[in-house]
């Protein structure tokens, strides 16, 4: 397992936990917007936005332009792969989960194929 | 892209940002165990480990066994595959990032070679 540094993750994790904040990376993912852009589908005043936009920076999830007046923001997906990367040692658990899903309904429908086989031979 | 309730991702993003949960869950994908053997690498009161468990607990992340007295802790990775599977959207990025840092590392090195040939023929 690759270590990170526990208040890497515990920031990338605590930004993430906000649906807003959530839909401002995935609008990002396309390409760097203003602000203001980012505000606009949210309902939201620029304060607010800025203020999530704030947790995001400190998490290292965006990065703001320093060049352009209306500084532009653009996604640093570093942190969003250390969670992926994070979530790879339990990877195992939930294909296991999932097999043995499989597995139970295979057997279900083996079940139901004797019993409809000897319900049809009655 | 799979759709999430946001409230789960919340929730779940809001368990996860803490290190001790994190190692909790860690513990718990080689096993279930008593809250007393999950309490005892973290120089922690049973109270404060509790604490722990029901944040987990009511983030579907872990489950209690209602049968032995122990009340066993195990893990529920669904919640997990779910964080794995939001963070995909996001993998095109990190690679396109991986792959300009490679060409740059590429072009670097070639540049380093015709440098380094010149000097030799001098």
């Amino acid at each position: 397992m690759v270590k990170f540094y526990a208040a890497d993750l515990d920031a990338t994790f605590a930004a993430l936990a906000d649906p807003t904040r959530r839909a401002i990376l995935a609008r990002l993912a396309s390409g760097e917007c203003s602000v203001t852009e980012l505000a606009e589908p949210f309902d939201m005043s620029l304060p607010a936005v800025s203020k999530h936009l704030r947790v995001l920076e400190r998490a290292g999830l965006i990065a703001r332009g320093r060049t352009a007046q209306w500084r532009p923001c653009r996604i640093d997906a570093g942190p969003l792969k250390r969670v992926a990367e994070w979530t790879e040692d339990f990877r195992r658990i939930w294909e296991t989960r999932f097999d043995n899903l499989e597995l139970y309904l295979q057997q279900l429908q083996a079940k139901e194929k004797t019993h409809g086989g000897k319900r049809r031979s009655k």
